[in-house]
């Protein structure tokens, strides 16, 4: 069949979405300290690619078909891929790649939690566990004609849940999840008190925030059936961040003096959250109230990690598993009729969707926090999530990667300690005020020394 | 209605353009100092934030349909986004979507001219004023059926002026706005004497250029109403700025002996600001001799102010006026003929595309420059727009945001000061010429004892 | 003609595809040392600007049309694109912008070989000389008609050896060309003996790996002529390099113990080369194990350069050239067949493919080596490809290009060095152990005094 327009516009999203996790890896990795940039970026990065084999391999298939008890889908169905694209669905593989992302992402959100202090190789057998106990079935769940679907039991009981591009399978339940890594790994040595607990690389935070931004249209629209749905995504998707953004700066502003570039950041990430499951089914006056509420309530609920002591050290529950709530449950609310039909209940469509989004929020919250307390305490128990305290000092770099992310300092007279006038007229080493390039210079004429001998 | 192959192209190209302002964000936050990235890159930030939200209220609705004397549209028209999506236009809030994106980045083009030294709550009053105020009625004049469109009163006089993706609208407004900025506010303290004042992080201004080649694909191209006409404006988007970057970094090796990195980035966005009036109506060819002449001319643009002492920080002026009214009035030579008739000089079109250029830029720099004098000195003489000299000299970025963009030097043996191989060998501890490196070291080792004491 | 589908693809995959070459700046510049990153940089950069111009005047027309000898098409066919949109190639111009972005980031590639010692002014005359002779060349041979094609020599006598995106004409190209400018340039001084010969920004290399494998949907899918193959090249670019970044972390964790972020980022580029010939001819089960047999051969392949004593710096050899020829010839076993009929070894297709891949591979090797050689050699002979043993010492940033790539450590109190909490409290002034945030504070009054005597 050749390219429709639909086509084209799911495979682009698909490559945002994919964008998207590179995007996280450095939201969070310019969060994180700088001994342990790296590690946490590397999260991200064995995300893709364990998820993107486990997916094409069963994880895929375990999303759709005939499934079990209305949880599940069978996972040799369609193992390896075999015969999804077929003459009625021309777009199967299309489908599958997006699927992919979705799966990715969702598994590599929860990573900022755990940051610093997480055993690559305990990590790189949790990516594959759950995204096959966790988040498959919720995805089949949700999407895929399981339990909440139009012919799910709970969905025929109390009316099908909206959530159209992941409040529930993405958001919450990687809040969740991270939430119980915390827990069961603790939190990270100097928690709380060390000032040295801060980002070591905000703009990267900011470049992980707009290429989340960016990414983050493909994965609200991709789906969109319409030119007017599509649009409708595509503004909403701008609105919602947009005043979350807002939001969090005069909650800063007025909480602390400053709003700062981190809860920009931030506040976007909230918005685009709180957006997700209400993406298509809210006006874009209804998103910038939701971004509103979603980017000062989370921007409050971060604060309380230090006073509750629990090291979500990145605010993955304060700003996922907050927004993610708050977007699916403001359905109950604001969501439009469709043909007049139904809606929230400022428009006069009563609880009935409430209760249909409470539901599936509460049911994933349950789910998310049992499988992956089992899965991770199995973890834990055995070969142990969490680095020695040496390792920990040493920085998870250098200790399980054996790298740092920068070397500024040597490797020549163009070092980047030393001001370049200086440099050039030689003003530098007699200069006792510049004593990080003199030393920096003294560095390099060993080394210098050392290549010149060899 | 169906998504159409042009809903696809508009949704994605409206994605690019929003990234755009981030990669703005990157590009002006690479050239400041490292005190005030941050506050840099925030000025863009906010207008995404605050201009999503003027847009999404009344923004959009000032921007077409009936006027007001062809100069601006009813704000109250389609307030909210109210009846946009219609039967008649079902691609209504694509367009809201994509109309917003060019709003964002013209308020944040102009930041780059005050870097450093803006308070950023003035900022934040500026940006939804000069957008409401300057950035909507200019839209309307030029592309919502205002004073020079087909039925305007200039249109009808001179025949409609050629601005196909805004070289009036965005760069020759921004760049006015840029420089009564700086005559308001003046200069950085040390502004041409201060050899610290060079750019930080110079792959972030490349980044930056980088992104916004990207998206300019969209800007220029979004509206392309036919396969020829798409491929013209993508061939024009790729060869003026390339040819821009030739021409910058030949000005730099003949009259400063080095092409430099920074000079090839600011060629790219050159040559990109000339083709934007001119992408659709430009041979392949014309677009490489006006990138040619834009990058040689804003190339020697930017050394001006110095010798005219305005401190126009990061170029604004030199690169978004001067290459903007070059692409404006280019087109009096070299608009192509559309079937046959009219054209440039050069194509035997006479003078008239040229009047109407001259008459489009001309009305373009008096409207911007009156409304933004009014505007800013409002600002100026009630809040202040600018920092006190003790928080320019601390930085912005601290003074103002509590932050600072980087922190390489402490948090662990893994700091990037120290070079791997004396970290691994421990050779760095009795080397004297390490001293950053035992320095970071120690004061690791003392923020590590107040951490296990605590 | 109006927008369709194929055409919005097409100028999304372009922009896609050009991306890539600032992303390969980023991936080769973080591998560099500091003082090398811009000029890394900027060889990707000039790439862009000068195969741009050349592919508007005369490149593309080398790629298509009736040719000489098979080997070449007509340069002045096409000159400057003239005539280049007709009523019967309404997508020309889309065409040859996507054709541009493939020939500039083939050239790019190479010059992570030579990283941190070519004259920037010989790289310059190289681009376009080897884009002529050497990429045009191969590009019509392989996809324009040319030998290899249906009615090619060797396409008829040996069948059409497939290379759906660039599996000979890029990678394998710019492996060879890559390895005989080593030979003829030399090797870094130091090589295999300085440790500071290791990358300086890592997050900057896994950022040049995003951006690639995101841009690479576009180049290996641009052309997909149906849904069906369009979902297959998807999915396989997804799998393929997702399975190498696993090969090459289980190689490194057995071999050195750690699996790196280097490796994962070098491990989805071998990937992403293995399937570029392969994305639309094997299975995503095929692209799963053509992945791991890439990743492993190409992490086993970069170490050898060090016992053979060839300093390919950035690995192009190792991963572009390796991974091409694996790409290329595993197509020999496991092509599917196509309606049944041929495939590779596995499909019971016989050994006709591998006869035809193997062809193509090899007469790509040798044309490319052969023309490179002369080209590097004419270069070397007159102008010098080679910077003095001075510049490289001082570094080819500032030696080349007059800058430095980061100036973190001067300008102001918000500098980077020194702990905010100490800045704060002042604690930072009286603590011998903070040496470098002193010095940068002591440098900052020092020049702050210059700003205010000014």
């Amino acid at each position: 069949m050749e390219l429709t327009a639909g086509h084209v516009w799911l495979m682009v999203a698909a490559a945002l979405v994919l964008l998207m996790t590179p995007g996280l890896a450095f939201f969070y990795g310019g969060m994180t300290r700088a001994k342990a940039a790296l590690n946490m970026m590397m999260m991200s990065f064995i995300s893709i690619g364990i998820v993107s084999v486990v997916w094409v391999l069963w994880g895929y298939s375990m999303t759709g078909g005939d499934g079990f008890l209305q949880i599940v889908g069978n996972p040799f169905a369609s193992f390896g891929l075999e015969g999804v694209n077929t003459a009625d669905s021309p777009d199967g593989l299309i489908l599958v790649g997006y699927g992919a992302t979705f799966a990715i992402i969702t598994v590599a959100l929860i990573s900022g939690a755990i940051a610093d202090r997480a055993k690559f190789g305990a990590w790189s057998v949790f990516v594959p566990v759950w995204v096959t106990l966790v988040y498959c079935p919720l995805a089949y769940m949700v999407w895929g004609g399981g339990l909440f679907g139009e012919e799910g039991a709970i969905g025929q009981a109390l009316g099908p849940a909206i959530d159209f591009a992941g409040g529930t399978v993405v958001h919450i339940n990687a809040g969740v999840a991270a939430l119980i890594l915390v827990l069961i790994i603790g939190n990270r040595k100097g928690f709380g008190k060390d000032p040295n607990h801060r980002p070591h690389n905000i703009p990267f935070v900011m470049l992980g925030a707009a290429i989340l931004w960016f990414g983050w249209f493909g994965f609200n629209g991709g789906l969109a059936s319409s030119a007017e749905q599509g649009g409708l995504i595509w503004v909403n998707t701008l609105a919602a961040p947009a005043a979350a953004m807002l939001g969090w700066l005069v909650t800063e502003r007025i909480r602390d003096g400053h709003p700062t570039s981190l809860g920009a950041a931030s506040g976007v990430v909230a918005g685009l959250v709180a957006i997700t499951p209400a993406c298509a089914n809210v006006s874009p006056v209804g998103a910038l109230g939701l971004g509103v509420v979603a980017g000062v309530a989370s921007a409050l609920a971060v604060g309380l990690k230090f006073r509750w002591g629990f090291d979500d050290s990145l605010d993955v529950v304060g700003v996922h598993l907050v927004s993610g709530i708050i977007g699916t449950v403001a359905l109950g609310f604001i969501a439009l009729p469709t043909d007049g039909v139904g809606g929230g209940l400022f428009y006069g469509g009563g609880m009935a969707q409430m209760w249909a989004q409470l539901a599936a929020a509460g049911i994933a919250i349950a789910y998310s926090a049992i499988l992956t307390l089992i899965i991770a305490l199995a973890i834990h128990k055995t070969m142990g999530f969490r680095v020695s305290q040496e390792q920990e000092t040493v920085g998870v770099d250098l200790s399980l990667h054996a790298e740092t992310a920068y070397e500024f300092g040597v490797g020549g007279h163009g070092g980047s300690f030393q001001p370049l006038h200086d440099m050039i007229t030689g003003k530098g080493q007699q200069d006792s005020a510049a004593q990080p390039a003199k030393a920096a210079q003294q560095n390099e004429s060993a080394t210098g020394k050392e290549s010149v001998g060899a």
